[in-house]
């Protein structure tokens, strides 16, 4: 019996899978990535939760027919490392699959982690039986990945899918990435817990304050938490993030005519408080034969979907090499 | 010796290629389309132009090998089907297709306009050796091809790549289509004439004025004219539409990561008063290594993009079939 590990390198988590060869996992298990400590320290943290996974399963090294790592940042796809990442400070023109190569003696395949998430959906999740489809991971941040034709499309370059960074409202709040009015300035959970910091802190009239006490802080759940309670700021904060969303969607439907979006990422979870708006801001922004033809249904994989599309891109990988 | 006949039918006028198999154009003929007199007018005129090009150069129907027709509006790719042209009223669920091969007994291919010119510029023109490229045609409106992996994207419906119908500006000016803020109510010739036309009836400080005597009533040329000699309300009026075409380029990039962008069609003309502030826009906007990958360069076969496309497309359904 062969067996593949998978991993998902995020910036607080790296989580780690053990699978059967066209089987189903047999150990998924979470470990912190210390990415504050840097490079090597997230290197040694990886190593060490490998080790720790096969160990508990009694799998000797020599077992594993492939290793496949999908991270966040700017991968380039050709050259296979990474170039940059908002996630991992110090992760600079890394190697990331070329080092693991060396190491491990096995096959490694490395994969954009937005990528490796929309793939996983495709084959295992909400996307199945999809020739195009779009994933949207909307969580602190917003990702991307893009199916085309049953594969994962890259572009020229290897960034494609970048679906946070569309510009969706000219001089737009500041973005993380240093432009103004990207979708994740609008429409994160980030955004939204800062529209919600700056309401309290302009004096508005909002039920935010109670709701945030006794936590360190305010974060996108007590917005949403607020607005069901009927909070009329936290309402129109949240109408304010779909909004640009259902535009974003639109611009994706209009360039790309998917068959379907999913949605997932922390902040889906919100459910129709999110889906029925997003879906309504689509139709009246998109054309329109593309914009009824499209579905937009929940990501089903969760946190899962990282690691289990590396798994099957791994299969198709060892097969065609 | 075989020959193709190739056909870009527009709102105002028909275009007839006929050219040797695998080889030059012979003949390039222009009719009009008299789109205003209904369908059937048109297919009277389109049959007729089919006929003078082939009895001017003496060339018999039997030594046709197939014909190729693209048109303006949405084409339902799967159905073979337009089923609506904004430019052509009354064209709704016709099978163009499927009418020209029972009349003609020959082989008829028909698509989407905006594909086949992105398809002709692929194959003859500015993108020759790309792999990924979009190609948007400015004029009166805005339109969209995309060239994938080498072949024209379509999407799930047959209606990827409309570009033109981006939504960029929130609460934006009304657009054709019936939306607010899409790209083409804010940077295509129409926009740009409308917007010159509100600066005279609001009393503006602008030589527009002066500039339009004589002529039936202003467009996008007199705008740009009026730039040229220094008008600042033109001026103004130009880097608007440069702005949001240049976001929009940046929301192409971000999520396609296309190596090239070509832009043609009528208002393409005006160079680098449009290229220029464009790739700055674009720059600003886009994710930095798609930003900086891109490179964005005029179209290069003008009005002939479209018949050139569907020669290129009928040679390789005629090998195929």
């Amino acid at each position: 019996m062969e067996y593949l590990l998978s991993v998902d390198l995020g910036g607080t988590n790296i989580l780690i899978a053990l699978a059967k060869r066209k089987g189903e996992i047999v150990r998924l298990q979470q470990f912190p990535t210390g990415a504050a400590a840097g490079p090597e320290s997230v290197w040694h943290n990886l190593l060490a939760g490998l080790e720790e996974v096969l160990c508990r399963e009694g799998i000797p090294w020599h077992k594993l027919a492939g290793l496949g790592v999908c991270a966040a940042g700017f991968f380039d796809y050709y050259t296979r490392s990474i170039i940059s990442s908002p996630n991992l400070p110090g992760w600079e023109n890394i190697s990331l699959e070329e080092r693991l190569k060396e190491k491990l003696c096995l096959p490694v395949l490395t994969e954009n982690d937005a990528n490796a998430a929309a793939f996983g959906e495709f084959i295992f999740g909400a996307g199945r039986g999809k020739r195009n489809m779009v994933n949207v991971t909307l969580g602190t941040g917003i990702g991307g990945g893009i199916i085309i034709d049953g594969k994962i499309y890259r572009g020229s370059g290897g960034f494609a899918g970048e679906i946070g960074h569309i510009p969706v409202l000219p001089e737009g709040p500041l973005c993380g990435c240093g432009r103004r009015g990207c979708l994740e300035s609008l429409s994160s959970g980030s955004a939204i817990a800062r529209a919600g910091r700056a309401a309290i802190a302009e004096g508005e009239q909002t039920i935010l304050k109670k709701v945030i006490q006794n936590s360190g802080g305010i974060t996108a759940s007590h917005v949403f938490e607020a607005a069901r309670k009927g909070d009329a700021v936290s309402v129109k904060i949240i109408e304010r993030a779909n909004y640009y969303l259902g535009r974003a969607f639109a611009t994706i439907v209009n360039i790309l005519n998917p068959s379907l979006i999913t949605l997932g990422g922390g902040m889906a979870r919100a459910g129709e408080t999110i889906f029925t708006p997003v879906r309504l801001h689509l139709k009246e922004a998109a054309i329109r034969p593309s914009g009824e033809m499209v579905e937009v249904v929940p990501a089903i994989l969760g946190e899962e979907a990282g690691v289990r599309g590396m798994l099957a891109l791994l299969e198709q990988h060892l097969l065609q090499n």
